[in-house]
């Protein structure tokens, strides 16, 4: 098998397919901000005005002149004239003088001439209109100042944004009801196998129905992009050729998931190298599972082949699709989930090679001390690269990184989460 | 303040508000399963089939009955007589006997008679129908057995398994392409205070647009719910209890963002009270931000009423609504994504009360080894309660928890990623 000569590691090899891609697409689409979680923004967002606009109370007290209070305590309180009470959701329409002071609730506006509110708990009514104040209020104190949020002019998002539940409740605070954000990346899944099927059909004896097209299609679709599925194509060259050159042209990125054979995966080799240049970056990677992947770049766009096993084919999702798609939609780079956990048995692993392996997450029966990952137990799933079941009872990808030569039971570990 | 007297620890709110709710919600609905990306099951699966249900080799090579191999090596080969190829895709129309081999590529059928495959790097092509065996294989060596994935009846998948992309493709293989799911949660949420406004609207001064319509909307999305917007409510007990029974009556959840001031909270657990036995069973819980949570039931629905201010609400939405939509869903509990991380200044905290921090993300400067978690910096954000853009800037929440009097720099924390 000469295309295993001379095999990347995992980090190399996307860096170098990520280095051929375009920059970020530009296409972008204006949409409604309750509609955009997970969206990519594709704009800086400025601040339109100042949040919040007017001085507000961040508790329920009177609003005073900090300077009339200096001194007070339980034994010498300072006596103020109560001049009102502040209406929620309008300006006050009185002013504070010194010696004065009014009623205010929390999210209150500030008469013009308070600069501090005093806690109604320190506070004593003691005629209709005379308040006992039992504490000092430093100027500026339970208030919240113009701009405190956010200030004027300010970026308070920049393009390349993930929106989230709080960026979406900060773009409506400001008003910005609608926004641009970049378009979802169109991925094209190509399967190959003259002995796929589509899952609807039942399989002949030495038929399997198709797994990668939907596994990878979801991944796609959870990771900002658009799974555009071309079908499953028979073992040869020519149709092969045609059905990529249609995904290429009307996708960002396109994935065929070649058939298991080694003649299967060069022939994927071939046609990704006839599709546009520079053509095959990569030929094998020394990772397990998914020695066998094949990245390529063509005149700027992403194609990747991944082995046909479902398990290879998903992992390798995880370790290049989803990559390629956070690029081309800008993203900016955010930790990834994971978990520590301690190994419940020992993992051999090949020094140089990157291992993946599904592991299950489990409650430790005897946890020893918080947060230092001994509280959950993975336990690796072994099974055969073919078994898609594995992944599916897996919570996580336990990583055996190059420089190891394998892991012992008992070593805490990073899992990412599935 | 009297309704804060007694301060539950959140883990033992939670615990109170989920015993109180009705087991998980029946209803459910058929879906196409390349489309049920994050739902949950609402049956168990069980296999209709054993996968593979035919040997299939994991390796090119030739398909042989082992006990012909044994003894084979380099210095001393066995021979064996080449009878035919098997086709991708069927059944080979031969079966083998000893002293024959068959070539067959990977995901081939095994045919008749044979026990396991002997890899092509070990074997050589001596005339046209012969073929020299260099290793000896063992019984079912390079082969996947029939149901060695999944045996026929194994039950698959429970009712509350959420769908990944590696179940998604587990229910492909098995042909399976429709699937019962659990209907999304609807939750209801109202947003009261005389100074919320819609945020399409211009404030005028002592006026601010509604937030928590939109950030507990989408934080409900993300979590499996559907929600419905009851609009913004103004602080008065009829028109509140009015709008919480519609949404009551409408949804399964009712969550209802309270004005920021004692009263307007007062009210909120008076309605709660006056929609449904038992009502009220929390009023003020020992964590910050949201001291003054309310968590209630009403016949069995889970009705919340969370504090006005943005950040508040939220965490608190991810500590109770969250909760509250997977017991509702029958989810499975699954791992949260959390990141260790170094803390990079002191934090206070008051010993019996759990705090909840924003903390943004930062690849560290000086990591000292592998997944120890000082890889990662955590630097927390300091801002009221009130400020969006405190949350907007934040990876994740960093929890101190309530026996801890607070944090000091250096120290590695669990980040929970938002």
């Amino acid at each position: 098998m000469p295309e295993f000569l001379t095999l990347l590691p995992p980090d190399e090899a996307r860096t170098l397919l990520l280095s051929h891609l375009s920059q970020p697409i530009p296409d972008s689409e204006f949409i409604d901000v309750p509609s955009s979680l997970g969206r990519i923004l594709a704009e800086d967002i400025i601040a339109p005005h100042p949040l919040p606009d007017f001085q507000r109370s961040t508790v329920d007290g009177y609003a005073v002149h900090a300077g009339d209070t200096h001194g007070a305590s339980d034994s010498l309180p300072a006596y103020l004239n109560l001049i009102g009470e502040v209406p929620m959701g309008n300006a006050p329409a009185f002013e504070i003088s010194s010696g004065q002071c009014a009623l205010i609730h929390t999210g209150g506006m500030l008469p013009d001439g308070a600069d501090a509110v005093v806690m109604l708990e320190y506070t004593q009514s003691v005629q209709q209109k005379e308040i006992e104040i039992f504490r000092a209020a430093a100027d500026g104190e339970n208030v919240i100042r113009v701009g405190e949020d956010v200030a004027l002019g300010q970026t308070i998002q920049a393009r390349g944004s993930l929106l989230r539940p709080a960026e979406i409740g900060g773009l409506m605070a400001l008003g910005i009801v609608k926004v641009k954000v970049v378009r979802k990346v169109r991925v094209g899944l190509i399967s190959t196998g003259d002995e796929v099927i589509d899952p609807s059909q039942s399989p002949r004896p030495g038929q399997v129905r198709d797994v990668n097209s939907f596994t990878l299609g979801t991944l796609v679709e959870k990771s900002g992009g658009i799974a555009r599925l071309y079908g499953i194509i028979p073992d040869e060259f020519d149709a092969l050729k045609k059905a990529a050159a249609k995904a290429l042209s009307e996708c960002g990125v396109v994935i065929i998931t070649a058939g298991s054979s080694a003649s299967t995966r060069d022939m994927t080799a071939d046609v990704i190298r006839s599709l546009g240049a520079p053509g095959v970056l990569v030929h094998g990677i020394n990772t397990r599972p998914g020695k066998p992947t094949i990245l390529g770049a063509c005149d700027g766009k992403a194609v990747i082949g991944l082995p046909g096993n479902p398990v290879s084919a998903l992992v390798n999702g995880y370790l290049f699709v989803v990559p390629v798609i956070e690029k081309l939609l800008g993203a900016h780079p955010r930790p990834k989930p994971t978990i520590l956990a301690r190994l419940t048995v020992n993992l051999p692993s090949q020094a140089g090679r990157e291992d993946w392996w599904p592991v299950k997450l489990r409650e430790s029966p005897f946890p020893s001390k918080r947060g230092g990952g001994d509280e959950v137990d993975a336990n690796p799933i072994f099974g055969k690269s073919n078994l898609i079941f594995t992944l599916a009872s897996a919570d996580g990808l336990l990583r055996i990184p190059p420089d190891a030569t394998g892991l012992s039971a008992g070593d805490v570990v990073e899992v990412l989460l599935i």
